[in-house]
């Protein structure tokens, strides 16, 4: 046989599929057994995996609820602007994305970290006087779960604790329970335009937390931190020599840890960063102004009509993609929670949000304000009808239900 | 302030590019200070990161020779393909990317183990009879690297070990030793072309044993193992109930912990998935014929080439890119190992190969394959040349000096 032929079922070398293949027909040596040998089949997922919970799949995994079949589905649940094509990527990247393809350089191996010139279209994009920006102070992931993975790693180890927003992104508390890691919950406060509860966030503060991540734009939550509230989290960082993780600020204090981490695997996707040079550059501003324009828009409405809601008390965003929205539980006696609420939803009027369970903030739900206006419109309408139909006066306050 | 405006310097929350911020200039509150509170800064890399170690990394970076300025650099260290062009990607594998951007529909959120339609393309490709392959058997990675760290990080835990081939791909311990597995080397045999020892394999299996990685066809080898071969090890991993980690192999005992795990990132590059059905559909079986002639041609002629200079002792590859070369060190007193060896060819021959140190076995080298036919043989002759010139005849072995 010549090795060197075309294997279709092979090359798995060079594949980026790698399976385990567990022989389960194998027979232990029962006699003359050897010390300290295994007597028997016993392959278990590790710890790691055991740990790993993603309450979003688990929570959104498990509605069974079927769509009401007289109303075409809704989906105001998942982040991802590109599902209804009204958030088109602007033609500019797609086109940098086709040059670096056909400049067939971008098809290698590339450094762990990224590209010197990529790293250095980074770092000038996001430059500015007041937090100078070099290359070396930039490394590239594949995605930014991967990013916050390399972060939470560098700064932390098993046993110690990190503290993460509640309502907060899931991905924080999954990757850190994943690796050992302890997650304590500080508070944003609705009432407040969801800003830090300082107190409580500074209370949770020990020997043990390696660091406080501050997710600003904030998802679940579309809201934005004024400058004297981010002045007010430094301090507290300060004060309690607590590093920040956060997604817009430069430093380098732990950077040789972050390149060794970068290391583990052989880096992120080369042809989007041979495109990123011209994705930076040439990109249009009218896509960023056309695109934040509709998400403000969409937004007041949004908000304007869930406002107007017997039982609900959405609060304003002010960035990101997302409006929470409280429920007011006991005007809704027949849900028991904020994931059976959304579940009625989905039955009756086939609009789906996802439950705030999901980021630790129960009897409220999260909607995705990317869908084009007249779906927007139209799932707003159904949630008030909806909330007309299952919203219940509570005793004492008959005056209010007369409004 | 509008919050929905253009952040030129923000939207760090959409970007790849994740930054950790210390802010050094906080001062300790020296008087009324909690109790369990930091009294001063101490941010250290964790041990994960303080035990991340690519050794090809450390020894290559720490090479600090310049190459011969009278002769053009050759190297022959990189197992990339694509750095002198001659080996470029199949014109349909480019389309197949276009179309994928042009579509539209591989921007956003997929599955963290990969879309449905890219894991059935996938099974199906891989599919055969003796060894079915189903959609629910895939997971796709951000490349090998993100495999195996997967398959590791599900079979292990901290303070178990693996068994990995000496000489073999570095990735396997520097991934291992920054999670706390314990790594032992199971040798391969240069004069049975490298098969496994698989007597001093088995030895080395304990109680602590997670699994055994087998590398068919070796990197840094080149060598590809005999169906008979095969199934010995399969013999001695039935024995001691012990699973295999192997590229090509299918199997879904401890699928649920690897579906937990892709969830750790968000998933894989969409549009390469987007692409994936026809790369894997219409590439024309001439493509891979042509690569794998190229790659033989190239091998039989730096054997043969090497296999003829004195001082040398390459073993012939039958698979992969690569090929090992040891070096007989009686020879070359004035060096003191590999590293040295190869270091002193850049010097002075402008050539680069990797010290097998790299592999974790020393007195060896590799040669990639994947160069230009002219550049190769330039290559060879200069390694020659390199090796006449520092090649000293060992007392008593003057006879085989003379021949």
């Amino acid at each position: 046989m010549d090795p060197y032929m075309i294997h279709t079922n092979g090359d798995g070398n060079l594949s980026p599929v790698l399976d385990v293949h567990v022989n389960i027909n194998g027979k232990s040596s029962g006699l003359g057994k050897m010390k300290g040998r295994k007597a028997r089949w016993s392959v278990k997922p590790s710890d790691m995996s055991d740990k790993t919970f993603n309450p979003i799949r688990a929570i959104v995994d498990s509605m069974k609820v079927k769509p009401n079949p007289n109303k075409a589905m809704i989906s105001l649940s998942i982040g991802d602007p590109t599902v209804f094509g009204n958030l088109p990527t602007d033609p500019e990247v797609t086109q940098a994305m086709k040059d670096a393809l056909d400049s067939g350089k971008y098809n290698g191996y590339a450094p762990s970290i990224g590209y010197l010139s990529s790293l250095e279209e980074v770092a000038s994009y996001f430059h500015c006087p007041e937090a100078p920006l070099e290359a070396k102070d930039v490394i590239l992931t594949s995605g930014c779960s991967q990013a916050i993975e390399l972060c939470l790693a560098v700064l932390a180890n098993p046993g110690q604790n990190i503290l993460i927003p509640r309502p907060g992104f899931s991905l924080y508390k999954t990757l850190a329970e994943s690796m050992g890691i302890e997650v304590k919950l500080y508070n944003l406060l609705p009432e407040k335009s969801w800003e830090i509860d300082l107190k409580q966030l500074e209370s949770l503060i020990d020997e043990k937390t390696a660091c406080v991540i501050v997710n600003n734009p904030s998802n679940p939550c579309g809201s934005v931190f004024s400058k004297s509230h981010l002045q007010k989290i430094l301090a507290v960082a300060a004060r309690q020599c607590v590093p920040i993780l956060a997604d817009e600020i430069y430093g380098d204090m732990i950077r040789d840890g972050l390149v060794k981490l970068s290391q583990r695997i052989l880096g992120p996707c080369t042809i989007v960063q041979g495109a990123l040079k011209s994705i930076l550059r040439r990109t249009p501003q009218e896509f960023y102004h056309n695109t934040l324009s509709f998400l403000k828009s969409n937004a007041d409405l949004c908000y304007g009509a869930l406002a107007a809601i017997p039982g609900l008390q959405p609060v304003r965003p002010s960035g990101a993609m997302y409006l929470m929205v409280g429920i007011e539980m006991e005007h809704f006696p027949e849900f028991e929670n904020d994931v059976e609420f959304t579940e009625r939803l989905v039955a009756e009027q086939s609009v789906h949000c996802l439950p705030a369970t999901c980021f630790e903030y129960p009897n409220f739900f999260r909607v995705v304000i990317t869908v084009p206006e007249v779906m927007m419109l139209e799932a707003c309408s159904r949630i008030q009808e909806f909330c007309e139909q299952h919203y219940h006066c509570t005793e004492g306050s008959q005056e209010e239900c007369d409004k």
